[in-house]
């Protein structure tokens, strides 16, 4: 096990009806006066604004709003926030939304108190060392921004879309109500679950050995997550399999499945291949999910790199799918190849059986297509990238022609 | 899954060698003067206090010791430590050592802002608002008081022994450093590593259903000790099993294994009915190590209740021990009780194979002292407890009578 810091302070209110109990909870942390943040119109639309609005301001917290943030937010929407924050003197933000929308509140809570412009910490790699405390209503599972210490912003000038990491704009508090997420569409619960499985085997396929505890809890989030979708699927007001989406969602990405897996105890773990992989899918082209991107990604990106450690496949394929080696029947080396295989081509049946994509032409993506990606790849991540195995950029174009 | 809030806002770090940096991450908490708390004699022994006393002093910490803490920590050593704190204006404190020993810091830390005696919040249940900030320094895995809310004391003029709850006094800061458990003897890592699956298991047989992602975690984690326990004892300096040991302590009991399992959000999941049959053996027996008395109650406690909910048996059998029910080559019925009765069997094995005890008799305890444990246990928790399968003291009795 390598050495770690784990922290994870967010106080997570979970369960029916505790949307109507954000205000109180927001009072309890001594805001008085919150920049609310939210998307394109479903929380309207969904009478879901009105209930947090109603619940601020019968505890008596003031509110200015910020409406308005798109998937894959953009950092000009960030400035302009920042600016609006700053006049009204917000102590606090409350994003109300999915990991767009709070990914939107953190830059603008770490953006408030520093002097230069947000973009210098995703660009220049300033480091984050204030922010004014967060806090969230989630409404779409995914991207576990309510209780990461992650955050994503795009700058469409420059195609680009980069991440930042802290423990200091970790949310401090994040109502989880899973009715919420009762009218989410087929396509975004089943690209929301992609992601989530992805956070996890992100942190998996680290390129540190075994971490008994982690990698069984891992495990354990990743099998909950898979029983949970087609119930999901099949019955989107399924209170208990909603719920199941919505707590494995947060646990995939608060580096709780992480522990001990990282190469240095400062970063995160994992190389987060896949992740820099379906990047540049989104980045390029806004009309694809991320979680989408990944489900196309994720698998090919297993089916390039696994024999760097079979031994970290064969583990996933055991404790994931029980799945093992026919060890008796087969040649070891074909025994070995062939579970892990199993094992992949399971995980990619499963996304598939969820509604989502398996190849790039399924995006009408092309190899033309391919040399764009990799031009920005390089751009963001150098000639070589990854924690399991280290990608060139040819490793890359062979894992994005494998997938088309 | 049941409404739930989770908040374990502790900072831990881990790994090799971070007992020497407990005085930055005091420091960066803002403490400038702590109360230093540890026990009777190992902690000096083996030089982790110097190492403790040079790295607070290195980072500009001041502090005042308070040692001789004793396992089963008394409420008039917290009495004389409240004192010591007020007088000398401590501003947080730093317990080095294990669940004892941070329980008695815990407890200082919650006195020292409370007007009256400290013991009116273990015995007349006052609510615990305020507390300084408690950090520790874990030496001795076992009671998983490094990342809980929870801390329990004895009175010997009362022969009580409660506990209190609550997030206020959580740890801000564990620093976990696997290597300091090298030397602790075989008996005490075994009784340890008993109190850990119980507190996993008092959650898991918590009377609420399946909590997949909750259910798969705390399954994990018992397996992941289980795996440990015996390199652990083999090679006491195992360092991965060492690690194991001691994040799986953690996690067994900072409520994250009890997420969605408690019968109402603000209290803990669980009945604890195997804890308070257990804490009267050791308020009554000070020699008794609590884990021992576990070893022997909670397989007792098992095959007491089990009938009040077979499914959630079976679900252990399966998801810890593999172990499901021959339906095909028995009646039901029989099947069920042949795989919940064997996954009992397997767990009280196991606590055997590390030495721990099986019976009430290797304490030397006899059918006579049943009524002394029987007497307190009523004036504790009343007439009827727990919450998988109320007890009456009839179905305490009849406990305590199959462990003889």
């Amino acid at each position: 096990m390598n050495d770690f810091v784990f922290c994870s302070p967010t106080r997570f209110v979970f369960g029916r009806g505790v949307t109507d109990a954000v205000g109180a909870e927001v009072a309890a942390l001594g805001l008085g006066n919150v920049l609310l943040v939210y998307g394109q119109g479903s929380v309207e639309r969904l009478g879901t604004l009105d209930r947090v609005r109603a619940s601020l301001t019968a505890a008596g917290v003031s509110f200015v709003e910020a409406g308005g943030v798109r998937p894959n937010p953009e950092v000009c929407w960030v400035r302009d926030a920042i600016e609006l924050a700053r006049e009204q003197k917000v102590d606090g933000l409350l994003a109300v939304g999915g990991g767009s929308t709070i990914d939107a509140a953190k830059a603008v809570a770490f953006g408030v108190p520093y002097d230069g412009d947000v973009w210098d910490f995703f660009a220049k790699g300033v480091p984050i060392e204030r922010a004014l405390p967060v806090t969230t209503v989630l409404t779409i599972p995914a991207a576990g921004s309510e209780g990461s210490g992650s955050c994503v912003i795009s700058c469409d000038a420059e195609s680009r879309k980069l991440g930042v990491s802290g423990d200091v704009f970790r949310p401090r508090l994040s109502i989880l109500d899973p009715e919420l997420t009762f009218t989410l569409p087929p396509y975004q619960t089943a690209a929301g679950i992609t992601d989530m499985i992805a956070h996890v085997c992100e942190r998996y396929f680290s390129g540190v050995g075994p971490v008994p505890v982690t990698d069984n809890i891992a495990a354990g989030i990743i099998r909950a997550l898979m029983e949970a979708a087609p119930r999901v699927l099949a019955d989107p007001k399924d209170y208990d399999a909603r719920a199941t989406v919505m707590w494995g969602g947060t646990l995939a990405h608060n580096d709780l499945a992480g522990c001990g897996r990282s190469l240095s105890p400062v970063v995160r773990a994992g190389g987060w291949e896949s992740h820099a992989l379906e990047h540049e899918l989104s980045a390029h082209h806004v009309e694809i999910t991320h979680g989408a991107g990944l489900a196309v990604v994720l698998p090919a990106w297993m089916r390039h790199v696994w024999k760097a450690d079979p031994a970290r496949f064969l583990l996933f394929a055991r404790d994931v799918f029980g799945i093992e080696p026919a060890m008796e029947e087969e040649p070891e080396e074909e025994a070995i190849a062939d579970a892990v295989t199993a094992a992949i081509d399971e995980l990619q049946a499963f996304f598939q059986s969820m509604g989502m994509p398996a190849t790039l032409g399924d995006f009408d993506l092309g190899e033309a297509d391919i040399d764009v990606l990799l031009g920005t790849l390089r751009q963001n991540k150098g000639e070589r990238f990854g924690a399991f195995m280290p990608l060139t950029m040819e490793d890359a174009r062979a894992i994005y022609l494998s997938a088309l």
